[in-house]
Order: C-alpha cells, then structure tokens, then sequence
C-alpha cells in the first residue's frame, strides 16, 4: 500500500489520499479529498492529526481548492480562508496556509502552481525530517559506543512519527535512520493517556516499519530506568520557549524527571521552526490545552467479534481533568535535535544558532 | 447498604458478606461467603483485593472453615492451608491465618474463638487505621496553617482506601479524618493504568464517601504540581525496606519525582508491619512482579448500553510489558505516615522507632 511509510500522497488521479488516523491502529482506511470540503472536514474530525502532517493537508488542499475555482485567486482566498480555521490553535496549518497564497499571489496558472508549491513545501518538510533522523542517529551511536552496547533501549512519548510529520517524523526519526543504518534498536512505547497516541498510532507505525518495541502504561518508564533498560529518550515537541523549556503531550516532564534522576540522555527532537521566540520562559508562559474529560473517562477499543466501541471505565459522576500538554523545563533537556543541528536547551546557545 | 464504607462484614446469619470488588464501579454487588472453598475463590478470582481486606477476609475465613470442622483442630489446618495459598505472594493473607491457628491451637470451641480473634484481629487493624487517620490529619491541618489556605489539594496513586484496608484504608484514611474535621479537602485521583484502580475503586470510594475529586491520566500530576494545585502526595506502599524505600504500584516513583521537583509535600501512610527489615535496599533486592500485558493490552468498561466489556486498545500483534510495581528512593519520600506515628524515611530513624 502506498501509504504504509507516508500519511498523505497525491493519488493516480492526483487528488489527495490520506491515511485515516482517526480508525487505526484497528483499521487501516484512506480517504480520497477531491473539494475544499472534504479536506476541512478532515482536518476538523481529526481523520488527519499530528501537527507536520497537519500543515502538508492544507499545504495540498489550497491545491485540492485550486481545482474548484477557475482560476479566481479571490475565490481561493475564500477557501483557504476555510481551511486556515479547520482547527483554530495549529499552527503549522496557519502557516502552511499563508505560505501557500503568498507563493500563488501572482501566479496565472493557480492548479499547476499550487500542487507544485505544495510539492516544494512537503519536500522542505521531509528533507528537515531526514536531517532530525541524521543528527539524532550520530547521537545513537555515540551512547553505543560510550556504553560499549549494540542494541539500543529509547524510549518515547506520544507520537512523532511519520504519522504525524512528513517524511519519518521527529522523535521516531533517528530511530528510523538506525534501523537503515543495520543498528539493533528497540522502543519503549508510552500508551501515552488519555488519547493513547503511543499505544495506537506509534506502536501501529512502528509495527508497519518493522522496528521491534514494547507497549507500556505511561506509569512504567521511571522502574525500566532505575534497572537499567533504557539508554536514551526522544520526544518531540508542540512549541519550544526562547530558553529551551518544552511544551509537549502531558506527561513528557514526568518522563525527563526520572531520565534526569538515573542519568539518563533525554533528547527533543524537533524542526527548527517549532521555537517560539516571543516566549521567555515556557513554564510561566506557554498556555496549556484544557481538553474534554470525556477523553479521561472513555475508552476505545475492539471487543472480541472485532467491533470498535468506546467504553466508559470510570464511576458515570465522578469528575475528571483533561490537560494536553505540560512543560519540561530546559535544565532536564540534554538536547534539542533540529534540521540545523544538535543544540543545547539553553538561551544562548539558541539566539546564537537559530538567530544569529 | 451496610458495605457502604466497609469492604467486609459479617451479615445478620452471622456469614462474611463482601463487596465484589471486581464490578466496581460500574456495579455495586455483594457476595455472601459461606464455605471455605467459597472464601478461597473470592481471595483468588480478586472478588477482594487490597493487602490488608485480603488478610482480614482469611481471617473470618478460618471462622468459616471453622463451622465445616465440627470440632476438628486438624481438619481446620487442612482448610487453613487451602486459604492460605489462595494467593501466593499476599503477606497479610499467610500472617492473618498464621496468626489465627496460633489462636486456635488450643481452643474447645473453634467456631465461636475463631469468630472473637477474626473480630479481634480486624479491630486491631482498624485502630492503625484510625491512627494513620489522625497522624496524617495532623500534617494536613499543618500544611494549610503553613499555606494561610482553608482547601487542601491532595493528589494519590492507586487505591489504599477502605475498599484495601479495614476500616478507612491508609493513603485515605487521613483524607476521611480531614473530611470529619471539617477541612476542605479535594482528591486528584491517578487512573493508576495499567490495572485503573484509582479511576475505579479510589473514585468511586470517594463517591460513596461524599469527598470531593476529579480523576486524572497518570500523565497529568506533574503538570498540576507545576501550576500549584497539589499541595501534598499521600500514597499507601507494598512493602518499605529498612533504609526507607518504598515498592508501591508502578508510577509511584515518577510522582515522588515530581513532589520533590516543586517542594510538594509526599508522604507514604502504612501500617508499621509493611516495614521489611530484611531488606536494606528497597531498589536493589525489592522484587517487582511481572503481570500479564493483556493488563495493559485490554481495557474493561461499559458501553453506551450498560453491558460491561473488555476491548483491545493496541495493535494486535505488538508486545506489552507490566510491571505491577516500583520503588520510590527514600530520598524523596518527606514522611512514613504510621500508626505509631510520623517517621522520615531514613535508616537510623525508623530502628529507633520500629525496633528500639
């Protein structure tokens, strides 16, 4: 299957296919996009997630909407305008969008423009991707040989794989890179509550990509540390502050507390666009996702004749709170993986190399 | 309901009736036991769980076997045995039918000494729990008149409870007394994956008992400690070596981390016989069970038409591990919340208390 490495692709008769995320890991469906419609909803009902992959579906659906408008760059406006709103806090959609109607501000020939340029911007994407997978893979094997080991134990958090960004990822992208590089490599899985992106999407992706993990309760990593079965973690990151502080899936902090109490190398792995640097300080600043408690109290699942159903497993009454995301601090952090190279969480260390 | 904040009881025929603790919370059934081999399913199918209610249903279970022995001190070891290898590795369980054929030894009316030193045994552990309850109240009314605050945040793992210890549990037991002193107290309750015993059995606990809370992903607590909405840990523990370190359920240590991180007070509320002196060092020679990972695999819950069902939440194919437990360093631990007192989870300090 074409997509078995890829979320998104322009299929033969060059509209948009996209992996519909929203039913894996128990169904693997794509979705055809032919209208401007179909790509909001999209967006909008999650069948596409994950905030590289995000921006690649609107990148393509300002061509999708290219197709409907004969040629009115006025009209297009319009639809874009649709699709920069699909879901108000991504950022990567907002971007890609803007970036995409600047490119075709002149252009006469909007269609064919606009697929290439979306063409252009995936590849920029993926070429980022493959320079994460390269630094990060160098820093494998030093731990390697440091440790004088040549299987690896990394765990992870959440899901930054190609699921999520064009080509392989962040966070999964060295991984990746050490499988083709013949290195033994193992991952840790954090099931990653309430929304289960690890246990769903990254174990399903790393199954379809044949690199060897395990699945555990997000509960877990801190005991498989203090005995010795993790060697380095990688995540990626929604938003990283001037400083270096992190803001990633809840539950990122409790992971890099305990990488921090056993020595333990904890790397972030991200492009360099995911700083923000009109935040100084990401703990006091960066806002947190409040999301529904109904993500904490229900549960999805297949029952034994292979139905998906959502089950409630907590008391009907009892309340529950939905945070998406908390905040690492950058003096846990070893380091900040991006497209331009290994850096230091640290102020200086980043105006000097992403600023300078 | 009589079971309403107890976990076991003996029932007007003067037969052990228990909350079935497996159809929490989605069904509050009790189940009358009238013969051994009915007390030894209820300890291994888990009908009752939790350390300390297991030691107490072997207790009244001697009672029990006592009626079907007519006389027989030999006969009743033989049933003795059966009860106590219900379940292999629960400490309480061998300690309390130990405790009750050394009793029983010399008895001519089994039945009716076995039902006295049952009611005995249990009364005994009641008291520690009603101890732990005002030790651990005290710290509570401490921190607010340190904090200049009338409401306490309280954050708990797993479920120490009276659903696990007769009569009011021990990481709850001093959260009840806050609630009869007329404090403010409000519960953040860990879903403890893999097993859900805070989403299920503390939530709903909490719910029979009228205290105020909210269930959160295990993810969530080191966010919440970050923001100031944690003003204190109370957790209950499985084992705590000499020198301090406490085996609790798995995630324990990664909230310890996090207390310690942002000057949270963690405390560990036992009853002094969860010490293990033989054990020097809790992260080196303490054993952690390895469960099955269709714990981690599988979910159960109900779904939108009341039935309860089990769904399978990952890929298939793809490998979990689950371990039950971990163990938190004393270092981090602020206090031993005990029934003969509060103790700082240090070596000299707790052989002066404990063995002096």
């Amino acid at each position: 299957m074409q997509g078995k490495y890829r979320a998104l692709w322009l299929n033969d008769d060059e509209f948009l296919e996209v992996i519909d995320q929203r039913k894996l890991p128990f169904e693997y469906k794509t979705k055809v996009l032919k209208t401007t419609d179909e790509v909001v909803m999209a967006i909008k009902d999650m069948t596409v997630r994950g905030a590289g992959v995000i921006g690649s579906v609107a990148a393509f659906g300002i061509y999708i909407a290219a197709m409907e408008v004969k040629g009115s760059y006025k009209e297009l406006k319009e639809k874009a305008l649709l699709i920069r709103e699909s879901r108000p806090t991504a950022v990567n959609l907002m971007w890609a969008v803007d970036k995409m109607m600047e490119f075709l501000k002149d252009s006469t020939s909007l269609v064919s423009d606009a697929k290439e340029f979306a063409i252009q911007l995936n590849d920029k994407e993926a070429l980022e991707s493959q320079k994460i997978a390269e630094y990060g893979c160098d820093i494998i094997e030093d731990i390697l040989k440091k440790k004088n080991k040549t299987k690896i134990n990394i765990l992870t958090h959440c899901n930054a794989g190609w699921l999520a960004v064009i080509d392989d990822g962040t966070a999964l992208a060295p991984i990746y890179e050490a499988k083709k590089r013949g290195i033994d490599v193992h991952v840790w899985v954090d099931e990653t509550r309430p929304r289960n992106q690890g246990a769903s999407l990254t174990a399903w992706e790393l199954t379809q990509s044949g690199v060897k993990h395990t699945i555990i309760a997000d509960n877990t990593g801190g005991h498989l540390m203090q005995i010795g079965e993790v060697d380095m973690v990688i995540t990626g990151a929604d938003r990283v502050s001037a400083n270096g502080d992190v803001a990633n899936k809840i539950g990122t902090y409790l992971k890099a507390l305990a990488a921090f109490d056993n020595a333990i190398p904890f790397y972030v792995a991200i492009p360099a666009s995911t700083f923000d640097f009109d935040i100084k300080d990401g703990i006091k600043e960066i806002p947190i996702e409040l999301r529904s408690e109904d993500e904490v109290k229900y549960m999805r699942g297949v029952d034994s004749e292979g139905k998906v159903r959502e089950v409630l497993i907590t008391p009907k009454d009892s309340p529950a709170i939905n945070y998406g995301f908390d905040v690492t601090p950058a003096r846990l952090i070893t380091g900040l993986i991006t497209n331009k190279g290994v850096c230091e969480a640290d102020f200086d260390k980043i105006q000097e190399k992403f600023r300078g």
